[in-house]
């Protein structure tokens, strides 16, 4: 499991667009707690509005990493954040990146890593070993949110349904499988990146038994559906032996997303799917509501949308950055 | 794509028993034309009955490859094997291991790799790069065997399958997907070592586009029924995009092996489950037989079985081992 030093420093580059910033505005709004601060070069514009620090004032503060929160525009490294990222490993602080590009693909910074005894982390990359599924049932309950589609929703539907379990006093863990995901959580598993042979096994790593009480909400990748990436989604449900499943849906999405030959089956035959498949590994697997990214319909197509699709499945409909998750939590309590 | 050098010097080392040598045997039984000759240290007493080469009169005689085809005892590498393989690295020879411990491992054979310019190949673990699929249907024919567990005749029937078409003039290809395979082929992609997100991508660049009359015949792994592997198994059929399956099956296999919690399904569920997997990137996949490995059957049980499975069924049922595959080389010569 990878692991990552908390607190951060939020780091923007020289970014003049709030959307290049993503994934700082995502560790801003779900992990605030573990949020010291930001940083960014003199050439940049976007802020967080967040108490603004050098890395060594981090450092003083107690920050354990910089975290890259800004995609580079064309995808490679500019020098001068090269070295903004070399002062941060100089004042002792991790330096954290879910990029493409390797940060340890640049010599400069591998050896200021080296010289203070920090760490470069990639977590796109980061594997990691695991061993063979056992396939053996264990303690806790799990949740796993799945989708018809990548992208369109199962990271902020299964961080919305643990904050909603909190938020009622219960136990629950969410369990991150993929690059913001683990910089939310402080800790994951890059599903994709592992090697074939230990998905699942890594998939059981990363909801060990618990209480019998507690949630464990995994964060979905991919989709069943998918031509490339099915297998990943596979591991990762054979693996999480999920009590319950939430389905993630876009309606705009008619066809895979850059896969105009591969079209989305009605939902219902994509319940039974996720159902069939997960049964291998647990018998009582059941979908206990959906989880729709409405974004692209206005307030009455989604009211209709969602009575229609509620009347259809005879389950729970939520769009949880509309109407937050409630149904869903209330299915899981009454599992 | 991982390609050996042929022709190959096998080595035997210390070995007493037969059983120990099955990757030898295997490569010896399957790629007579590829094998130059056997090699062995002196505490061995098994031999393949083929000219007896060190590495120097092998690579003389126009060798490229030692390769280990015994797997050592207690699975740790004896000293004295290290000092053969050294001398088949001076000799100009690359070594190729299928062993769980990598060659690499071992810093005097880097170090003699380096030196001699040769390569320590470690099947295995050679994962390689590969883009992500394209779920693009591309030309030629596929054939894929699909089991209901692992360790039950995939390599072995796709191996006689191609043979089979070969002898009818027809063109063939085995498609290796894991370590004898890929000793036997001379090339392939280790699928179980590949990294998850690119399994299908690996898959379809294993079987690039081909003349529409040729056979691709490649070689299963794993099983969608076992609770470690079936991702590797779903990222092989979608990349692969099979016209048709041929399932394989032990009827003495009852469960899944090392897995008693899994039962092995009605073999009619377990062909629906296959296609409708498969049907994702091949709208038009079908089961054109069943290979069983009967060799916990006497004659009579075997031919019983087979009448009952057939009629059951309605598809030929063939053991490779018993009566070879013509009834499945048949059926994809009607596809």
């Amino acid at each position: 499991m990878l692991v990552l030093r908390q607190p951060y420093l939020l780091y923007l580059g020289d970014a003049t667009v709030k959307s290049d910033c993503k994934t700082a505005f995502g560790l801003r709004d779900w992990c605030r707690e573990a949020v010291l601060a930001e940083w960014s070069h003199p050439a940049g514009s976007v802020t967080l509005d967040l108490p603004r620090l050098t890395p060594r004032q981090a450092a003083a503060k107690g920050a354990g990493s910089l975290i890259v929160g800004v995609a580079p525009t064309g995808g490679s490294l500019p020098e001068h954040w090269l070295d903004d990222l070399e002062a941060a490993l100089e004042a002792g602080l991790d330096v954290v990146s879910g990029m493409h590009t390797r940060l340890t693909s640049f010599p400069k910074l591998v050896r200021a890593a080296e010289r203070a005894g920090c760490r470069l982390v990639d977590v796109r990359h980061t594997g990691g070993t695991f061993g063979v599924a056992s396939g053996k049932k264990r303690a806790g309950k799990r949740v796993l949110t799945v989708g018809t589609d990548c992208a369109l929703g199962k990271k902020y539907t299964a961080l919305a349904i643990t904050r909603a379990l909190k938020n009622r006093g219960l136990a629950a863990t969410f369990r991150a499988t993929g690059q913001t995901g683990i910089m939310i959580a402080g800790e994951g598993i890059p599903m994709d990146a592992t090697i074939s042979d230990f998905i699942a096994g890594a998939a059981e790593a990363l909801s060990p038994a618990n209480a019998p009480g507690h949630f464990d909400v995994i964060e979905g990748q991919g989709s069943l559906l998918h031509p490339a990436y099915a297998a990943v989604t596979l591991g990762l449900l054979h693996g999480s032996q999920p009590d319950a499943i939430v389905l993630c849906h876009d309606p705009a999405r008619l066809t895979i997303e850059e896969y105009p030959d591969f079209p989305i089956p009605p939902l219902q035959e994509v319940i039974d799917y996720y159902l069939k498949v997960g049964s291998l590994t647990n018998g009582r697997i059941r979908c206990i509501g959906l989880s729709i990214n409405s974004s692209a319909l206005d307030e009455a197509a989604w009211a209709k949308y969602r009575i229609e699709l509620e009347s259809t499945l005879k389950l729970p409909v939520c769009d949880p950055v509309r109407s937050g998750v409630e149904p869903l939590a209330d299915a899981l309590v009454a599992l």
